[in-house]
């Protein structure tokens, strides 16, 4: 799973019937010290997640993986907001 | 799913069966601003997408799960159509 | 799907027994105006495509959702051949 | 698989259910002799991995064919861990 | 299917059940003319690969598309030896 931001929201009217309540959010690929290092992307949210926080992005099929996400076409999911990260025994991120 | 915009369509007469009546648009990767960001590729459109929209792109089996493409060999679908975009409480899309 | 050459073909006697009598063709990425970008891969042929001619290429599982392909250990597959390509209105590439 | 050691660990309350008690481990990309050569990422750990070791990690729709990750949206795991590499018949590495 | 070199082999005692008996073998992305282009990675062996041989490497979910490797969590697999490949008229790869 990619380690990334949440940086801000989509919205769409016309889209696939499926999605029609899921929550379309930016995100951008982060370092392990929530530094921002890729080019945005939209995920479905599945965990409400809010702008700020570092989540965790499953990529491709895992993104149908959800019970609101089942069946509709969708390649990236946030399936976990994280509390910490631990690199080498140090605490590299900490939620605030 | 990427952001992405249509910029073109392509012909193909000589295709697989199960795409018969599809729309295939050449799209571009773009940043939450529109400006164009990657190299063009072709995405089945589920959504009545037009040239020049910005859009959302599902690749990889999520093109397959529309009514349109199941079954059919696609590794990409348009399956949103981007009415705005917000980073940062800003508004860095809207639809002209 | 992305836009690739026909450039040549690949040989293989031992090979998946799901892939006898398949054309393993190599393709190039290709831009909108049929200039080689990518490097060379290997990919099934489900449409007669011939070299010279500008295809599309799904990847993925998608390369197995053909007759030919069902089951069978490939993850790309020729499901197109292009007959024009426009872009912002101009005719980028017809087949000669 | 990717070869990658394992470099620490991801704390996450908020998340998918499936993934109660699933381990989340920071993996880096490695090379046959051990040195890191790519960012870190978070794989689900199915054989008991430890920090510091080296291992086999399985991406896409793989990452959810274990008992401990079916039906998870899930898409990096940790399937081995390697005891040595032996590339054009030297061991370029063997676990401490 | 990528065009890759089989450099070398891993050795794991640790890993998924599936994968008891399957062989890792380290491959290396290759040219057409069989020079190396790419990292190291590992896919498992289905056709009796041996070291220095050029063959064909399915990833993804093709790669549990082998009576060997259903079920595992495995994300590329070895699924064809090549004999010759040809590119433009010219033969530009023979096995020795």
């Amino acid at each position: 799973m990619r380690i990334a931001r949440v940086v801000g929201s989509a919205v769409s009217t016309i889209k696939a019937d499926q999605l029609r309540g899921a929550k379309l959010l930016i995100v951008r690929p982060a370092s392990v010290a929530d530094e921002l290092t890729g080019e945005p992307f939209v995920a479905v949210d599945s965990v409400g997640a809010g702008e700020g926080e570092l989540v965790l992005v499953s990529e491709g099929s895992a993104g149908r993986v959800t019970d609101l996400t089942a069946d509709a076409p969708v390649d990236a999911v946030i399936m976990a907001i994280l509390d910490s990260l631990e690199v080498a025994g140090q605490t590299t991120f900490r939620k605030g």
